[in-house]
């Protein structure tokens, strides 16, 4: 088992991971922050913090934990060595790390990750994929000790769950800051609306979205849509989402009756 | 407090209301079921079922709770009386029944519900109107045993809180269904998502949508947003959502950086 982890990156999945490894009983040996401003929220956990690249250690597993189009630099940071290096990007493909070859990898956690928010990392999929089986095994090991649902897979599924993952969250956060807008500027709590939004999230994942799907476009009920629309007259934008949407749906779900 | 209570419809609203007031020691009078077929979840609760409507009786409260475009029709069945006749809707206004006049109301749950689905209905909003204040107490006091949130309301108020209803709930679950529908084609399981699922809607609910908005659109980041269109060329309507979308996040919430 891999035990010496050094994590460069001071973001919100460079926070959570630092922080399952270290409930885990592996306090990471480093962790580089370029920025000493990000540093508290690290320095809580007791972990060795450097703020110069050349005060990092040589190590067994760098994790990478930057952004997309940073990945490529904070590898280039790395002491010369032998260490596996792998980053945490669900779009980026494993082989930008190939000059390590064969020690790197991916280790990509799925989730929206707040600096302010508790996660149980236990729940988290956890997608990994290496330069080759020797590797593979290594970072499994690891994995499978921070989650319970490690997945080994490709680029291109990566990709494609991160796609999916811009519908059900960025999207859908979309719309709700449009709820939240509508009823705000008319005083009336967004918080009325916390209990549908819980029950429409369960019920997609326990019965599957396709097969639930409900609503006045579903139905394609003329007068409701008539009516939303008209109190939407003052917001185009919002207007022509929900034109969209509603259009989508009436195409995709609604059998008309006989 | 009112103990004879009729309801009149066979969906998901008449149900989950009548077994909410059966939980609370409320036995309805009468449930008016037209077609048989439909009966089965009822007859379960041990309520008296009626499929004719001339066997409907007299009672303390009727609750129409059948489609909008229904209550009119609903409400021409109930027997002469100065009983109190509400609907359930979210869109149509209280005076649809001002024939019943001064006893007529509204009693609209905000939730998504399924016959399938257990709710806890103590933490479901229940919004109230009615067409005098000593009917508006009567129902108050009904409500307040079934919700813990009983909020007196106009229909305005309900419309907007359907509109915003129609974002986070059916407009959210149809892409959930795009994204379901991108990993099953690919034979990833959408499960892998319902971790994000959740804490995207916990984390709209305590820290508000419009604060936490993230993803490829919200940073602007070109290159993924390509890449992700390039991955949906060959589903044009769901690619075209992706786009709307895309572009409302960046014009709303991306601050270029100086």
């Amino acid at each position: 088992m891999i035990k010496n982890i050094t994590i460069i990156g001071a973001g919100n999945v460079a926070y959570h991971l630092c922080k399952a490894f270290v409930e885990q009983g592996i306090n990471p040996k480093q962790v580089f922050i370029r920025s000493k401003s990000k540093a508290m929220p690290f320095a809580k956990m007791g972990v060795e913090l450097v703020h110069n690249a050349a005060e990092i250690k040589n190590s067994e597993l760098f994790i990478l934990a930057v952004n997309d189009d940073s990945i490529a630099d904070a590898a280039a940071l790395l002491p010369a060595g032998d260490a596996l290096v792998v980053h945490t990007s669900g779009s980026v493909p494993c082989e930008i790390l190939k000059d390590f070859s064969p020690n790197y990898g991916v280790f990509y956690p799925l989730q929206t990750f707040s600096l302010e928010r508790e996660v149980d990392f236990k729940g988290i999929p956890l997608f990994i994929e290496a330069a080759n089986s020797a590797t593979e095994s290594k970072l499994k090991e690891l994995a499978d000790l921070l989650s319970d649902s490690v997945i080994v897979s490709t680029n291109l599924d990566r990709r494609l769950l991160h796609l999916g993952a811009v519908y059900v969250s960025n999207f859908s956060n979309a719309l709700f800051g449009i709820a939240n807008q509508i009823l705000e500027e008319n005083a009336i709590s967004f918080q009325h609306l916390a209990p549908l939004m819980r029950e429409t999230v369960e019920k997609a994942i326990v019965k599957n979205p396709l097969a639930v799907q409900t609503g006045p476009a579903r139905r394609n009920d003329k007068e409701t849509i008539a009516a939303q629309l008209n109190l939407l007259k003052n917001s185009p934008e919002e207007k022509e989402i929900y034109e969209m949407l509603t259009n989508y749906i009436i195409n995709k779900y609604h059998t008309p009756q006989k």
